[in-house]
């Protein structure tokens, strides 16, 4: 049996960018992170260090910073589909041109209910993601959400599971649901409404896990993304993978107290981890 | 010279606790993480594992747990002082108490502009922090923010500093001003509105960094603790860190672009870190 | 169309156990992670809530510690093939199972060469990787280092690659190589030397590293798979990761001095990032 | 009462900076990270914006790896000083100058007992660290350790402590000892042989840590610092800090297993942190 090369890609990661926009009442500032991930005819690369077709990472980082000049103006999709169409139509070695987004999310700042034109607080940890793939098949655009942390402190339960030798765990019908969700939907089409299409699925995720009565994390997982295929005909399939943030009731008991499901231990591991794709059929 | 032991403490770290408190309409919920450290006579101790005097860090992490149950009701400030006096009370080996707490930020949701009642989006980043110190002289509070990560896009400049042979830098009057600013003000009394002034306090910390025109990080450093003295009488002395984060003009130049300050390299490493404390006299 | 449940998985992760194996003349102290990802028959879980047929997380976990008292005794493959035999065996509504073991590296302390029974320093960040999947199709065993963070000082170069409008990367036949490498290769078998293999493997990588002549991070990477294949006929075929940590000349021209390629700027991002599988056709 | 400038400092942190240092037969390769802290005559800097006593950071980060050049030749201390004592004589406006490096550590690779002349892996998260501060009282050099993990399987209990209504830990004659430990002592001298003194201290370390019959982690940190201070004369005090990185018995019992001291739940939080200085009287 001969070795050879199979799947491979490379690309500059971490591009990180920011980005002021003027317009005539304020300042609107952007910040992104970019990874650029190429695949194509790279096998003498590898086998022989020719790098005739290598497009040097440094100079896609360079081509990222030049484009965004006049290209990073919207939405992050917008400007994904710029980039992934750029690298594509000027690299004919390159076979598939993936193209990843992650927005850091700023808020103006807001005195007596006037937002300030040019100062900015962090909006958080949660961020805005958008992956493009350009390939002969076509293009597809993915667009999601990282670092979503997100909880009820009620009207979520877990019972009538399997008991084994090693249950320990007690049924509950009450129960925190916390989870640090990373959410992201496949779009049937690459000419839509970015930007408005991610507010309002974040709203049904975020109103349907709220609203959810949770008989386990799969259930709420579940009617997330179907909530979001019923109302989204333009979202193909998605996925969502929950970890479960875990707030442990703490035994009171042992001191002579009652802990009526008001005083719980923080825990960040181990940790149920939930993922599921919802699609279409 | 004979060897003895100098300054020495000890303590559980990272006591890590949620609390639901249930109000007829809706459900609070709290998330912080727990500091205690203990001095005291301890020598015997360290010289030859005489025990006698130690209170287990597992026994003070179950202290602040069940203490939470009745006594963490309202400000972190308030929790902070029934632990402290808890811990100097029941321990005369202890002649200090220290407990540094630090609140996580969680949003209830909101739909259509009503609150949810139980369902809660993370606040990001920024966290509340207090400092309680407890000793035969008195009882000190510090209250101050972490992870206050703010930006302004303009009204900022570094000009007609010192010149020599290795400097590079440009001057500029126009630059992105960005830190994640750690603050910490003592207050004189321990008996005050703990969670009004803590957001008047933050409110008068944004207001001033966003309408500051600013000469350099320590100028606007001076002027938000300033602000914050010249309002808040209760508060002794305040101190900030701000670490500067970098946003430099990418280099459009060199390919024949022009960068009107609108396309920057968003960097973390190196940093200018800027430090001062600001006080009464 | 209709909605419907795609592909999920479900299962505890992060499960940090540690172990005291007690030989005649020395302890063996040993610690991992171990995530458990179960696939299944867990439709009605997600679409009606019905809890039937889930294993819960917390008893998954259970179950890892009460195994490792007799099943964790040698290699982290032997444990995790145990592991998912027990779950594939005992729950017949899941179809596959994905076990994931990280293993920390902790070295017994050594002095004037004498090795101590009982007293260890942590052997770095690096760390020892296995995933064992078993379903209807067999068992299929990957093991890996993650973290294997190396460098060479020089036979590295990178030269003769594209040139276009936004290039600046000047070319060099000689730079500092360094990556913190994840690999991972697939065995096809189960019944094998698991630590010699490991032991083998690694070095083979390192040695292939140290003496390669590289003219590219794909040229390296091919070179460190196709000498593992070479040597390991048990191996099917290996994936790397290489992340370029880049350490650039500092300007030292500038300032009327000569850079001799010996003091650099060192990155963290952006960075390069190769990956390539090389396979046995 | 007015208010007024308290203690302040600014400077470049974070300058990540690595050379090689070409030896006739092999390459050295450094890496290191650098902090620039001064205090001195700033107020009008902060009170009326004043830039003209400011060296700016990005100088100071210029200024540290041009004379890296010349002057990081052997150790972090020996270049730290050349550093402090650069930036103190050649600025008047200011009165301290702190510097601070931490070393990360590289290893030769070593195949079949041959030592690699230019390959290296990585040493490991334990870092070398040192500070300097050159002010008018003089020079104060300060070396240390971060990021020590140690650990001991036995020789190591915690018995005979206080017991109160909230006492839950059980005595234990035998358990685990690990420790992320960071020290730090003070040398009398600058001019004696850093490294040889530095992996002398640290051997010293690890021998009282391994060697320790250890009755809690305060008795074992007092054995460390006191056996330090003995066997070198030049350090005059010395610093430990010791989170405690428990490892807890798994409860096999509840399934009918005996854990005869060898099955562990390894967390990370909360965790006792004991600190402690040791002097000489």
């Amino acid at each position: 049996m001969s070795i050879k090369l199979g799947k491979n890609t490379y690309g500059k990661n971490a591009v990180n960018l920011s980005k002021i926009i003027r317009h005539p009442d304020y300042h609107e500032f952007r910040q992104i992170s970019v990874n650029v991930i190429l695949e194509g005819d790279f096998e003498t690369a590898h086998t022989i260090g020719d790098n005739s077709k290598l497009l040097p990472t440094d100079t896609q980082k360079n081509t990222v910073y030049a484009l965004a000049k006049e290209h990073f103006v919207s939405s992050i999709e917008a400007f994904g589909l710029y980039l992934a169409n750029y690298f594509a139509s000027n690299n004919p070695q390159v076979s598939q041109v993936r193209i990843e987004l992650t927005e850091h999310s700023w808020t103006r700042m807001r005195f007596n209910g006037t937002i300030h034109p040019h100062a900015y607080c962090s909006g958080g940890n949660e961020k805005h993601t958008a992956t493009i793939v350009q390939n002969k098949n076509g293009i597809e655009v993915t667009t999601g959400i990282t670092d979503l942390l997100i909880l009820k402190t009620t009207d979520s339960g877990f019972e009538r599971y399997i008991k084994d030798q090693y249950t320990t765990l007690k049924e509950t019908s009450d129960r925190i649901f916390a989870t640090q969700c990373e959410v992201s939907w496949v779009y049937n089409s690459s000419k839509i409404l970015f930007v408005e299409l991610f507010n309002g699925i974040r709203t049904t995720l975020l109103q349907t896990f709220a609203d959810h009565h949770s008989l386990s994390v799969q259930h709420t997982l579940y009617a997330m993304g179907e909530a979001v295929l019923n109302k989204f005909a333009v979202v193909n399939e998605i996925s969502l993978k929950m970890p479960n943030k875990h707030h442990i009731l703490f035994n009171l008991e042992q001191f002579g107290m009652d802990n009526k499901n008001d005083v719980f231990i923080a825990t960040d591991e181990p940790f149920g981890y939930i993922t599921g794709t919802i699609v279409r059929e």
